[in-house]
């Protein structure tokens, strides 16, 4: 543990806690207000196909922040943000197979690597709940469903793969106000991608998730589709690169940016 | 017809046109990308009460401009706008009974008479199909299906009743991004009161529209409710007052204003 003085600001003094060992299960309700970022990280010579995957796919793949190869800032993020300590919890992929879970990757880092930071639903969520919006996985203390879809992603290089959705089930009127409030974080998925009919886009059961918990859908709501940060994850593992490092599932990149900063309205 | 020459202005020329005698039998596509609205021109005594009304449900009585009693201008909406010659037909209601139908109210005016523009659907199915959404009834040439909901308006004063919804069936991406479109035209109805389910709003078949056409909708499209103006026409019809005018159905006041000066954002 350092003796330096904890910093006022609520997301740097997560991170500074993270850093110093302590390492909570997962970042949900950390630094509330803040925006959480999945973490992607890429030999140089993998990265700029990614870059192109996440242009091409902006929904899914929500690009906050890239860094230079070697640098493990991300100033844009976070002041003293180091991406080697400071997530709760990786995971080490060698070619597309998960070999390892750490709590800092100071050893692993090289100047050939590159770090990605991508939008996640927390921020949106959140933005949902101030708007009188209830989110029954939240209410339940469960993870949000997650599918795959029949809706190829644009590739780009070795990078290619079905959208992955994450679906929150709404009555109408509050599907009507969720595209509108998600409309404005285009950062973070922005607005659904799809509402209703579950088998228009793949999907066979909604009561069988590909990833996440099952979250019931009663007869007066609709499922609410948004793209979702999964498919990159999905992506990064069917291009088998040699080396990737992301965070561990709700072990997120926590940041200095304020969710209402990512509103575009 | 008068001798002076036609003004340039696209929407005082179709208004000098209706005066000077040309009825045409109704206004779609007359001046375009001017808004179209609905008008409701009542006594003094009862304008109060449909104003409070008008106020208290705005999203089926947007209202565009109301007019002192005994004022057939209406400044804020057109030059040289005058209510009495410049719809190209009048219905003339009394006691909730429609009596006559004519082409002038001139010589039914007086200095009690209040009148009301409220917003149309036109004026968003226009940005709508700016933005490459298909709408079906339109591609067909039929009148919009528009249903009563078993959703109450708030009353004021004799006005009371049923909101009553017009219908567009869409895919679900389509649906999204009406949502997103209409949202920033509050002054004509505004983003979709409803999707899916009709029952959840007390429509029992929508094949069988209480007015306007039947419009199919495919296995892969959602239905999507907007409020309609044809609500506050319902309500007036219930309070049976003495005296009131209203456009006939399509054939509506051509205002000044260009559509998009109606987005909020």
């Amino acid at each position: 543990m350092s003796n330096a003085p904890m910093p006022r600001h609520p997301a740097q003094a997560a991170r500074r806690a993270i850093r110093a060992g302590d390492r909570p299960p997962h970042t949900a309700g950390l630094a509330q207000g803040f925006v959480q970022a999945n973490v992607v990280i890429l030999e140089r010579a993998w990265a700029d196909d990614f870059l192109r995957y996440c242009q091409r796919n902006p929904k899914p793949c929500p690009l906050l922040a890239m860094s230079e190869p070697g640098d493990p800032t991300l100033p844009t993020l976070g002041a003293e943000l180091d991406i080697r300590t400071d997530v709760p919890r990786y995971r080490v992929w060698r070619h597309g197979e998960l070999v390892d879970e750490c709590n800092d990757i100071t050893a692993l880092w090289t100047d050939e690597l590159v770090s990605f930071a991508i939008g996640c639903s927390f921020s949106f969520e959140q933005a949902l709940i101030e708007h009188g919006i209830r989110l029954r996985h939240i209410e339940q203390g469960r993870n949000v469903a997650m599918f795959r879809t029949d809706i190829a992603t644009v590739p780009a290089g070795p990078f290619a793969g079905p959208l992955v959705v994450s679906m929150r089930p709404l009555r109408a009127a509050d599907a009507i106000r969720a595209v509108q409030i998600t409309s404005r974080y285009p950062g973070v998925h922005g607005a659904p991608v799809h509402i209703g009919a579950p088998d228009l886009i793949g999907i066979a059961d909604l009561a069988v998730p590909d990833e996440g918990d099952a979250v019931e859908v009663m007869p007066d709501e609709l499922p609410v589709f948004w793209a979702c940060g999964v498919t990159p994850q999905a992506a990064i593992r069917a291009a088998r690169p040699p080396l990737c490092i992301t965070h561990a599932p709700g072990a997120m990149l926590i940041t200095d940016l304020p969710n209402h900063q990512l509103a575009t309205l």
